[in-house]
């Protein structure tokens, strides 16, 4: 029995061996792994990687020898066990990120997480260049989490071919589903390690309808053979999230019974039990009236809500009657597109940020300003140009410096979106309202410093004397105020 | 049989005759009058107008001779009987505003009627000189409508006493409820007159919840009577529509069968049938989880909805919903109020006249801006303030020089609020988007001449050359645009 490395807690333990040649080792072989530790075992899948070379990536998430070995159709690759010292680690924001507290989010070493997150559907399809602009722009940008594609985009503004395609094959002479083209995966996973070294979360949407290349519908035999190696490759990968789609609703040759499936093959094969979301393309308004748009977010395997909707009004509700984390993902971008997604100011932008924290949800960014370039945020990462960033890090910096205790939404008028940690914290966002004043029913017997927040200029200013039930509060009569109440 | 002064079509005959006293003429005596052309009969209601006097109203909607004659249990007002002629008037906007091509409104002599509607609820009880006031105000406005109640308002920034009460009593020492206060009918209706004088519609709310005397729950036979009697004095107003509530889902002692039977009492008793609607305070998101919560519209008796709501994207669906016009009467109001109801920008305030518009409906302003005087326009009247009425100005005379045939809403994109007439001419609305162009799908064949409109800054710019189905049409990414679209 061999001896491995140490890896950290949550760190990636790697294993390469050299199987037997085949005709298509995609098809013809598999590999897996038992991971132990004391009385747990763990079930993880293998892949080939090219050549004659099979891996097996395991993420341990306890601390203490672990002991494996390896079963398999090829007698190469089978029987093969060793083991290996997970040893504890020092630093912060450690292992995958998972819920916390029913409405938000954690990382697995109990740092919390809130989700700033932007969208740059297929940066990752640009080449070298552009993708490393990228990694530049949100290194600097106050983005913790990134919507992207595995695959390819075909849609307005992205028509041109990516570097790298998912399977062997091109467009003109067409793909061959049975076999991967393990570069694209290896780049991928660089591109998911590149991010995760500037703390990004990668919410990874494995189907997409806006397809030409014919991803979009490959049969289920295939879905689920893609399903098994991109969860076999990237699940050891501490940053994935599983975004089963985007718009799936969009996606006429699969029906719901195959997205049950889907999320429930990924939740048996993945080891980590990374988040699990799918996102809808139909608006709420219809969801009302027939509940058959919507997937039904209570299902067990689903994670969090990972919604479409322009307006964060009903977050509470989506809250009480999921009982999950509410990411609104898609509330239309900074943008001057001619599409209705992609043309809001940065004031709507920043203001939908605002209102999802303060209904106890969370808010995705994205960028659509067109420019002679042809390089758009939203789509292929680049440059930020929009006015919303920095009012976002703003936000973030008020969110990162409250309690760690999580934010939950308290009713105090229609027009104001509000929430608190128990008694001691309250932050109030009272939107495009423009106020002269305000009263709150503040809990009885408490007194508040209160600071006035201006969420577009980016001022904090401390309001004179102390604050108790229904006091006035004097406000400036302007759009996009918020306070700041800390009992005293 | 006597004969009286010629009435012109749409003007206000009124008959006066000397009672027999009683103890209380509000409830011992009654008197109707049967009016006669050719066939055509109309049975109207008189009332007692104090001292010995009672009074016969009836606007004659149609030219010739009419004949009348009286019926009553007091034998000095039974069998009166006597003719007039009813003259043609050459002037235009005569008659009651009636509903015209199902969505729309016109004068009964068939001029087109847009509501621009405004709302200064108790205006009417506040004294001469505010009240005066108020009428240079709304003279040099651009509104044609305005929301008032008959009754004095109970509510935040309404705490005096109204200068006058409608029935006999005070509020120390209560009301008499069988006794009405002429004086504040004839106030009333010279109010109601001097409106008419400068082209306001009065929709006039006959109940409302905010409420500290005692009208909100006088019982039914006295609501039954108070309606008898304002229908009597004031049907013969020209430019009276009847509301039944402000927000009559906040009274709780009236329930939906109280409100069909006022709909109907006042049906059956109203020879003019004046307009007829009803408004909720419960909004649509109630609504659509359960119908119970608002008034239906489709009820034969209801002639238009006058909806509380903060959204106009749903216009469209109510017309088809309900078939009949949509005001929506309460969409926020400009101002800075601690109130959500109260503290829109002049920007959305014009942005939701817009979108009205754009959606085959219609707006209603309110202005609630906090000064020194305590007089806000919302309820006391006074001045306005705001920075909308100037747009809304602007737009009205955009829709005024528009064709006489009216808008119906086309879909073009979810961000987009358009209506056309016919192909002939379409006014399209971007809102809040800062699109950098637009294109939309025209019909097929036509070229349209286009002129960019800044609904903000008022300008109006004329677009080179002409455009058709797909045409990029170039803007200035910025808010508050619209398009204006002639066929060549």
């Amino acid at each position: 029995m061999s001896s491995y490395q140490p890896v950290k807690q949550w760190g990636r333990f790697e294993l390469e061996f050299e199987g037997t040649p085949t005709d298509n080792p995609f098809i013809d072989s598999w590999i897996k792994c038992e991971f132990r530790l004391g009385n747990r075992k763990v079930e993880v899948d293998g892949f080939y990687d090219g050549g004659n070379t099979y891996k097996v990536r395991f993420m341990p998430d306890k601390v203490g020898e672990w002991a494996f070995f390896t079963i398999s159709n090829d007698p190469n690759l089978d029987k093969i066990d060793g083991v290996f010292s997970c040893i504890k680690t020092t630093e912060s924001k450690q292992g995958p990120v998972q819920v916390s507290e029913t409405y938000h989010f954690e990382y697995a070493d109990g740092t919390p997480f809130y989700p700033f997150g932007t969208t740059a559907y297929v940066w990752n399809h640009q080449g070298e260049e552009l993708e490393n602009k990228t990694i530049e722009a949100l290194r600097n940008s106050p983005f913790n989490k990134i919507r992207m594609c595995v695959f390819p985009k075909h849609y307005d503004y992205n028509l041109l071919e990516p570097v790298r395609y998912p399977f062997e094959g091109s467009l003109k002479g067409g793909f061959d589903f049975t076999k991967f083209n393990v570069e694209f995966f290896e780049r991928l996973e660089q591109q998911v390690q590149a991010l995760e070294s500037i703390g990004i979360e990668v919410d990874l949407i494995l189907f997409h309808p806006y397809d030409r290349w014919g991803f979009s519908d490959m049969g289920k035999e295939v879905d689920f053979r893609y399903l098994k190696y991109i969860v076999a490759r990237l699940s050891a990968y501490r940053n994935i999230w599983w975004s089963f789609a985007n718009e799936y609703d969009l996606m006429k040759n699969k029906d719901m019974k195959d997205w049950d499936a889907f999320f429930k093959f990924v939740q048996e094969h993945d080891p980590s039990q990374h988040l699990r979301s799918i996102h809808n393309w139909h608006s709420l308004d219809l969801h009302y009236r027939s509940n058959a748009h919507w997937y039904d977010h209570r299902k067990p395997w689903v994670t969090h809500l990972s919604v479409q909707y322009h307006d964060m009004f009903f977050i509470e509700e989506w809250r009480n009657e999921y009982g999950k984390p509410v990411i609104n993902d898609e509330c239309r971008y900074e943008g001057d597109l001619n599409h209705g997604w992609g043309n809001i100011t940065g004031e709507k932008m920043v203001e939908q940020f605002w209102e999802a924290f303060c209904r106890g949800g969370y808010a995705t960014h994205g960028e659509a300003y067109l420019n002679e370039s042809g390089i758009i945020w939203w789509s292929h990462g680049g440059e930020l140009r929009g006015e919303s960033p920095k009012r976002i890090q703003f936000l973030k910096e008020i969110i990162e410096e409250g309690p760690t205790k999580r934010l939950t939404p308290v009713y105090y008028q229609w027009d104001v979106a509000a929430a608190s940690v128990g008694d001691e914290y309250i932050l109030v966002y009272l939107g495009s309202s423009q106020p002269s004043f305000k009263t709150f029913p503040l809990p009885e017997g408490n007194q508040y410093q209160i600071e006035l927040i201006d969420t577009w200029e980016m001022t904090i200013i401390k309001l004179e004397g102390l604050y108790t039930n229904e006091s006035k509060i004097d406000l400036p009569s302007k759009p996009y105020l918020a306070l700041r109440l800390i009992k005293k």
